[in-house]
Order: structure tokens, then sequence, then C-alpha cells
């Protein structure tokens, strides 16, 4: 069962394995770097479905069948789901894996909600609470836009921090005592706000929470950067992964050299027109359950860390006038 | 540890303990029948703030502010905090529990959310993953009824089977080994949907799920309802209620004589208008922290089922044409 080091920090003692993973994404997605790599891809962002909310619902149907496809495995076979997204009321999660009839625990982290749904898959089926869970998110650039900024069809302009929402999906199946990359330990994070109030610049509200968060595990652990492969953010962009490796450094770590951001990963941001780079619950969640998970299963990556960041505002609270919440979710996984 | 009993049902075997709750309530709330046993209620229903969200907000700050008071704690105590709330990406929880800088979980359940957060404390403190675990949520009339419905200004008629959300919010405070109400099972519900469209019958929306739930829970613990003191359903109303008694009887179990509803209890439905009862939230979150805790520690309760219930629909999913789908999380609880 899991077991507290230090102040902040889980170890998980009992073989807990990422089993097997899928990441989806989009049009877009597909044209980038790491499009090779996704299990599927989408020319079609609206799915065939009458809506973007509804082309996000069945991203999250998509990937978890993905999923329980390449494990071999029934929806019957799961004990736990841990979902969640950035819709309002999570519809994505809801509507999207009702028809699985698997117990269901909704998440909100906003887009840390990879490593927050992979965080407690992992304490349940350490602890004996399930003997297989799933964690799974989604993000569509269309349906956050509208929701969040304005409906594209406005045609609004982007500033240059500005970052491109994800239309894609990850999920992970946990269990224990197989094969597959290990979770050694998590830190859950703590909300931090820095008084960053502009929606526009999400990166610059979230590094301080991935940096409070990486740092916590550092020294629960006592380990340093250079100890692991890559220490892997979700959406930083350009500006947040900046300022996280700045901040990190005024807290005596440099990380520059095994820093890398999912929302840098999976687009050109030169040549792809995305300004900042990605971001959503589906830029972690599709990048990590395919490229990073195919990395760790070749013995290409063997230690890393995984810190999804999540900006916590929604649009009425930046428009009476609060600032930006943000919190970080680390996991220390191994090759095995 | 956690152990599975059947299917769908988890046995808490670490003496996990509600150590101790708070209940708070706005003014109609306080002019109910339960108006005696909230630890704090406010005549103005703004609480001093300058929006019905911020409001909310200090509604979640002001119930842990009193958990912890009550509980002799301090926020650096805790190792975790689960939260939840309706609002569109549940800004009460963020923004009201920012402040006590404890490692912080977002959940989302709806209405299921009290539950849900207590389901999730007991498991982490069964297992080791906390020591001690704080449980919280909140709904306000105002804010609930502006974003799901429309706003209190435009003065829309409200249909017969429309529910009234509690101003209110709850907190819980579960650890290992002390003294309270004792954490037996719990049974992580699934996402029951029957076709139901009428976003004013949340009751007949989310029957269905409590009765999947309950029914699991005493098929898997061979048990019947009459073993228990009370079968606590969260917000189903008058309407709900009376469905879930129905198809509770379909399933061979007759909970008539033990069933209540904390919709049911909170209001005087003859008296106050609010036509099926009370919802949201804060309904099960304020009723179960105050009046039926005081119950459980001085012994008049003594072995209860507390299943709350959500809808997980958003405005948006019914603008679209979708069904609601419901959901229900179980705590089965001792008096020691």
């Amino acid at each position: 069962m899991p077991e507290r080091i230090g102040r902040y920090t889980l170890k998980i003692n009992n073989n807990v394995h990422i089993h097997s993973s899928a990441g989806i994404a989009g049009k877009k997605e597909s044209e980038g770097p790491l499009g090779e790599f996704f299990d599927v891809t989408f020319n079609d962002n609206k799915l065939g479905q009458s809506s973007w909310e509804k082309a996000e619902i069945k991203l999250q149907t998509t990937v978890v069948e993905q999923l329980l496809k390449k494990s071999f495995a029934s929806a019957q076979d799961i004990d736990v789901v841990f979902a969640g997204d950035l819709l309002n009321q999570c519809i994505s999660s809801t509507f999207g894996l009702r028809a699985f009839n698997i117990p269901f625990l909704g998440q909100y982290g906003a887009c840390s909600t990879m490593a927050q749904t992979m965080l407690l898959s992992s304490v349940f089926v350490d602890s004996g609470a399930a003997q297989k869970a799933i964690a799974v998110t989604s993000s569509h650039f269309c349906s956050a836009e509208r929701q969040f900024r304005f409906p594209i069809e406005y045609g609004g302009q982007r500033t240059p921090t500005a970052q491109w929402t994800v239309t894609g999906a990850g999920a992970a199946l946990i269990d224990r005592g197989g094969v597959g990359p290990l979770i050694k330990h998590l830190t859950i994070g703590k909300i931090m706000d820095l008084n960053i109030k502009d929606a526009n610049n999400m990166g610059a509200a979230m590094a301080p929470a991935a940096a409070d968060t990486i740092s916590s595990f550092l020294q629960d652990t006592d380990t340093k950067p250079s100890d692991y492969d890559l220490i892997l953010t979700g959406d930083l962009g350009k500006v947040g992964s900046a300022l996280l490796i700045e901040i990190m450094q005024n807290k005596g770590y440099d990380i520059s050299s095994v820093h890398n951001d999912c929302g840098l990963m999976i687009f050109d941001t030169e040549k792809q027109d995305v300004h900042s780079g990605g971001s959503g619950c589906g830029c972690s969640g599709s990048v990590f359950c395919s490229y990073i998970m195919q990395k760790l299963q070749k013995y290409e990556l063997n230690n890393i860390l995984f810190a999804a960041t999540g900006a916590l505002m929604s649009p009425t609270s930046s428009q009476q006038g609060e600032s930006i919440p943000g919190i970080a979710h680390l996991l220390h996984i191994g090759s095995q």
C-alpha cells in the first residue's frame, strides 16, 4: 500500500504498472512531430458528430475502446475509471464513458487531469481498492475555444502567449504485478496563485504550481534533476517552460537539460502557428499515452517525472476579476 | 487497507472514522426543519460578497474553517482535500480552498459530491495514503439558478417537479483510529442513463442510479434494507424518492420504512415553496455534516447507508438534445 515519504510524496510499493495506454488525436496533431505515434488520428475534427462537444465525447469513447482493445480487456474487467475534462460539468467524460458501465469517479483537475487520474488509479491499485483502474482525459480545440474564449467562427486574434488546445485524448490502464512502466512515487499538488490574471497566458499561471510540486518531490525523495532522464510537464508552452526553469533555478535546481513539455513536443511551434504551444487535458493525455509510453516500453526512457499542470479558473471567475490559480500533480515512473 | 467484497463494494478495515464535520447554510435553510442543527447560518445570502459565485466560494472557505476549528486541527495537519461543486470548472472549490495550501484533488460528481469526496477520503486514509483527509462540497441557489436555468432576476416560473438548490456547504474530516462514526463499506456508482430529458425533473433522472448502487451494495454485503436504521439519499426530492422506492420494490427490496432524502428533510416542502424538495451538492453536504452526524454521534442513528446522487448533464448537453445521466455513490456508516 502507499507509504508517505516526506511531507507531500507517496511511495507506491506493490508493483503498480501502466499495463497499456492509448493516445488519439485530431488532424493538426497528426501533422505535428508526434503524428506517427498516435494510436488513432482523425482527419475530420467533428468525428462525424453534430457538435464540437459531441466530437469530444466521441474522443473519450474511442480512446477507451482503443485502450481495451490493446489491453485484451473488457470493460467488465475494470473496477473503476477516473476521468475528467475541461467542459462545463465534465460532459466529455460522463457522456463519453456512460456506455461502458464501469464504476466512475469524475475528476476536475483542468489540464492536470491525466496526471490526477493516473495518480488516483495508482493509489487504488496499490491499496487493493481496485485490481485494474483506467485513467482518461480529453480536450478539443473547438469545444474549448467556444467555451473559454470565442466561438471559432468569430475569428478572434490570438495573443503571442496564447496556446492551442489539443484535439486529443489519452487513456491508461493501471494494474498490479504485470508488465509495463512502473509507478514509483506520486506527489499531490497544492493550489498556487501568484495573481496572474491574463487568461491568454496560462503557462505563466501554471509554472509556479509545477515548480512547487517538482521541488516538493525532489526534497521528499532527496533526489536531484539529473537523476532523471526527463522531467515532463503537461502544457506550459514556451512562456511557461522558460518561467519554470527560472523558478526552479531560484529554488536551487537546474532542470534545463532534462525538462521538456508536451505542449512543445506535440506541435512544430515554428511552422504550425500555435504561438506558445499546445495545451488542454488532451495535450499531456495524448502525448504521455502514446509517444512517452512507447519510449518507456522500449527502454529509451527509464526514469522520468511526469508533472501535468492545470489552470483552475473559469470564464466567470476571470470576468469577475479573479486571478488564475494553478495546480500540478506528479508521477515518478520507471521503465520497469 | 480496503478489501473488495462482491463486485462493487469495498470493505474499509482500519478504523476509518469521521472525526468531525461542519454543515453551514443560508437563510431559507435556516428557517427549515433542520435550522437549529447547522454550525453557521447566513441571513445575507451574498455573504458580503460582490457576486453569487464569490458568495459560494466563501461558503467553502467558511465550512473548512469551521471544520478545522471544531477538529482542533490546522490546515497543515491535513494531507489531502477532496472537493467539488456544481459551478463550471468547480471554481467554488478551487477559489474557496486555495488559501489553505492543502494538497488538493478536485472532484466532479454533481450532487453526489459529498459521498464521492468522503469515499475517496476513506480509501486514502484506510490505505495509509493520508493520515487525515477532508471532504468538502457546496452549492448556492443563485449561482446554480443562473448557470443551469435562468438568472433569478428573470423570475422564471418553476415546474412542480423542480427542486430548490440548497445554499449551503458540508465538510468532514476523515482519520484513522480515533473516535466518531465509523466508515464500514463503500460502493462506487456507475453512470445510469434511462433517457430522461427533463432538466426540471432531476429526481427522476437520478433515482435509477440510486437504486442501482443501493441494490449493488445490498447484494455484495448480503444484507437487507431492514438491517439499517436509515437509507439516506441526497436530493431525489418527492418525485425521485417515490420512484426510488418503486424501482427498489421491483428489484425485490422494500426500503419504504427506512428511506429518507436530504432534499425532503432540509425544507418544509409544504410551507417553503420548494416544490419537489431541496437539491444541490450542498443539500446532502449540509444535512449529512450537521443533523445526520449529530444523530450518529449521539447514537440515535447507529447503522446507516448514505447514497448521494448526481445528475451529470450540463446546460450545453441538454440544449443539444442529450438525456440526463445519473450516478450515486454510497457509504455504509456505523455510529462506532
